[in-house]
């Protein structure tokens, strides 16, 4: 469906590399995919997590519903193509960002596993970390944050995700958050330890 | 309805805010603007400006025909719409990088007033930073860096700009570098010299 239309483009070095800008920050540039149902805490997880880096003075941005919807794809709505091209937006400017040595911080519903994997297969490898935020259904509707679950059960919303749309959970996602079980600062903390461990960020022992 | 079980989550998006992040920074986000004819310079100044203030750890990020053509907007093509949902897209690109607190240096040929005065207008007072890259069609010409030119005389390009297309000088840019003149070097002084001047980043002095 996108086809490449560019012509006269050339590729031309010169400039600021990746690498000399992550080497300057002290930490790599990725994107850190937050995926899960409306109300499992996506949000509240990737705003903890982005506080916890820039104590750390990590360069950090939180991509979401908010910043995306209203601005760059406030032409699109939510038909099949639109949510595509949706998701193949967030992509691109996440990988700008990534590339910016930013740590990105995607929090998008983002119900299916294919298009979660085309964001993988679009990035270097190690690029696209995928963050399962998981929370059983009855749990998301109790928190019921944006009253999206009450429109859908009174058949406001016919595709919400969970209720009239499935959503897929990753297979092999890099980090699993549970937070039925716990709680914000834990979830926090291990993925703190993951992007420490899998050496995006600095550890500080 | 069943309620969360841990006692230690607010399901409220307590998230970062651009002023926390340009205070941690230590500089303000904004857009720096480069316009001018192909072969003007634009790439070049950016890349010397971008490199001056990686040396003084600020966060920057270039964005160009290279990344933003081959990758966000590579289902576009020159047609008038397609022109102008590219300059849309790149301004909202743009506006989050400000947003992120990071400098954004852009450097588009951005030939027509109108629509830069749209960028301007879509960001906050100070946000958008003009930066008129000022150099002779015949020295633009005689550089032709991409071989574009040539394509142009050639009847190959038929609305390359300077030569089948217009281009519209800006009436008051925050800057005017002059690179028929100016070497790269004393620009990208002048450039440093008027964001330090205007609090985007810090005096060394």
């Amino acid at each position: 469906m996108h086809k490449p239309k560019s012509t006269n483009i050339t590729w031309q070095a010169g400039g600021i590399t990746r690498t000399e800008r992550e080497q300057v920050r002290g930490h790599r540039g990725a994107t850190l995919w937050f995926t899960g149902l409306s109300g499992s805490g996506k949000s509240t997880l990737a705003a903890g997590l982005e506080r916890r880096l820039l104590e750390r003075h990590c360069a950090t941005y939180l991509l979401d519903g908010d910043n995306v919807r209203h601005g760059l794809n406030r032409d699109l709505g939510f038909a099949p193509e639109d949510r595509s091209e949706n998701n193949r937006r967030i992509g691109e400017v996440a990988k700008l960002f990534t590339d910016a040595g930013v740590l990105c911080l995607c929090a998008f519903i983002s119900p299916y596993r294919e298009d979660r994997a085309r964001l993988r297969a679009a990035m270097p490898a190690g690029d696209f970390v995928e963050i399962y935020v998981r929370a059983p259904l009855h749990i998301c509707e109790g928190r019921d944050p944006k009253g999206l679950y009450k429109k859908a059960r009174a058949g406001q919303i016919l595709d919400m995700t969970g209720i009239g749309a499935p959503y897929e959970p990753p297979d092999m996602p890099e980090l699993v958050l549970d937070t039925e079980l716990g709680g914000i600062q834990g979830n926090v903390d291990d993925t703190i330890r993951y992007l420490e461990t899998h050496g995006y960020i600095q550890s500080q022992t």
